[in-house]
């Protein structure tokens, strides 16, 4: 098992080499997981050509030498601060000129540690462990799926039952229940479970107010399977005979959703994916009401690299894995999106979420 | 309502006289929450005498509106950045130097900031609105109080409850159902619960396996109340008959806690309180087996400004409240820590919790 982040601490340090820093400290708790895992927090990597030291204290000495036990761990007492303890290892070391996740580490922490490691060259690296995380390897693919299939089955036992007389709250616990039931660790992210015009909040967080059968209802969630990989999904459905607008709303946003997916390709632009989602809703003239990005990465974090959006600069590599959400928000009246997961492959893309799509009225006792 | 986050806000600006800044942008999402009650994420606040301006995108417009009527909102379009969006702020308002939240904002957006902003001269601030929060209103100590409460009941109702098949994880689902059920929005952390040898591992998650009749339980736990706040205890039982040496080490964890309640006063040093617990550990014999601090401000954040530690720089103000949580870890054989959850105040100190603290058996059939 330790095997496979060895081969990932391998893909860091020749990434390095395109860079201008010898050695690398990695800082963001994700980052350190991916590459060690270690499941703890408060505990930086240095990874060099010559040297590889976790940088923790005594509170995960013992977690550290069972999760990790090929990487040496350098421990700090009670008395030492994280900044010192680092600074301690870059003198012991001698990693050359340091690059540190610019993106993850703080002002404050920057000039601390500039003062502490005075005779050691620091240098900001854009996000070197994300960009290899945006790709996922054979067994991490695995683990998202098995993060979809919980996500899922809990979505449809909790749909099953639904009645108008449910909170939105407990909606989003059944869920929950559901995927620990399955053997998932819980809810990827508090799922947002959005009754009528509530469903035009795009990030609404769940009330105790009854779903109730006067409209629509808006599901986003997922699943943090047991490794710790996520999926995120969403679904909308009518709670009564739906109306000709909801009917379209939903009609479009599907549209916008198939016409990004069909596009999907290896060496594609994120920026073009988003554009043939939004195309589809401007045409059909709501171009404002979609007010955020087609989708992001998933993996360790519910949104990690890559972002689709109109500002995007990323592009697609087989192997990556992301949402595709478009939406379509009205303010007074309510919401409607649709959010699959999908991974790029050689030639297109797969859609790794089964759940149907289609307008289903739910929540009839 | 809005009122007591106006109340916040001209303290802030009060304290931003003390500083070289004439205006604080704040980034950090608590800190956002603490000072204008909107719970959504991705969202800045300007804070300057002559403008208060939040920062933020379309997702929250109308979440904005409703949680935070009084302060006007700058919504970015989808095409523009966070940090272009906070360049044109700063154009409008013209708002002087400003300083930012050194230990919340990334080394990254700083070089962002610096450069989309040329004209604005920036500063780095520690944390000032931290300093304000660490400091609780009677409605926050309030909000505390009813967190401390749901996490009590549901503690004594899972404890009741417990059965020696039941998993560590279970015990877990048990506390969240029950902190649900009576009003709470859940657990405020993933609760540690560690049975026998797992207790010796400070920051433990709970696993599949049973807890057991073999020896001790460890269960540190808090619950998130509906306004946010939230409260942070643990307690540790026997599920055996203890043994001597069970008794012994429990024995000096609770004089240790005791001594540093007693210890707390308002104007004494951080560091003084973590010393009256960990001299009495060191006494028996312990010292090195208590590897972490005393204990940290709680509100919310369930780590938040004041830290007890022998490095703590922090001097007690009578309206803090934190934990006392001193333990022993002694590796193969288990660990043992009692935290309560204190407010400071004008001549000593309460203790927040109410919990029995006495080496119960529990898990009987």
């Amino acid at each position: 098992m330790s095997d496979r982040f060895a081969v990932r601490r391998e893909r860091v340090l020749k990434a390095l080499k395109e860079t201008e820093a010898d050695a690398v400290l990695v800082t963001s708790e994700t980052n350190v997981r991916y590459l060690t895992g270690f499941t703890g927090d408060s505990t930086y990597l240095l990874l060099a050509p010559k040297a590889t030291r976790l940088i923790s204290d005594s509170r995960y000495e013992a977690q550290l030498a069972e999760e990790c036990p090929g990487v040496p761990a350098h421990i700090r007492t009670q008395r030492t601060k994280m900044v010192d303890s680092v600074a301690e290892v870059f003198k012991q070391e001698k990693p050359g000129r340091v690059g540190f996740e610019g993106e993850q580490v703080s002002f404050a922490f920057w000039e601390q540690l500039r003062d502490a490691a005075k005779t050691t060259e620091l240098t900001s690296l854009g996000g070197l462990v994300e960009t290899l995380r945006a790709v996922k390897d054979a067994g991490e693919i695995a683990e998202i799926r098995a993060a979809i299939r919980l996500a899922e089955r809990a979505f449809r036992v909790a749909v099953a039952g639904l009645t108008p007389e449910m909170t939105e709250i407990e909606v989003s616990y059944e869920l929950e229940r559901n995927i620990r039931r399955f053997g998932g660790q819980g809810l990827s992210f508090e799922a947002i479970v959005a009754a009528g015009d509530r469903a035009a909040l795009p990030h609404y967080r769940p009330s105790r107010n009854p779903i109730g059968d006067a409209g629509l209802l808006l599901i986003d969630w997922g699943a943090r399977g047991p490794g710790g990989y996520i999926s995120d999904l969403t679904r909308t459905f009518a709670t009564a005979k739906p109306s000709t607008k909801l009917e379209k709303v939903h009609g479009i946003v599907d549209q916008a959703r198939t016409a990004a997916i069909t596009a999907v390709r290896p060496g594609m632009k994120a920026t073009d994916v988003d554009a043939a989602a939004r195309r589809m809703i401007e045409k059909a003239g709501y171009g404002k009401n979609f007010g955020h990005g087609l989708g992001h990465g998933i993996g360790l974090q519910v949104h990690e690299s890559i972002r689709l959006s109109s500002i995007s600069t990323d592009v697609l590599k087989a192997g990556m894995v992301f949402t595709i959400e478009p939406g379509i928000y009205l303010e007074g009246w309510g919401g409607v999106r649709i959010e699959d997961n999908v991974l790029v492959t050689k030639d297109g893309c797969e859609v790794l979420s089964t759940l149907p799509r289609a307008l289903e009225r739910v929540g009839l006792v």
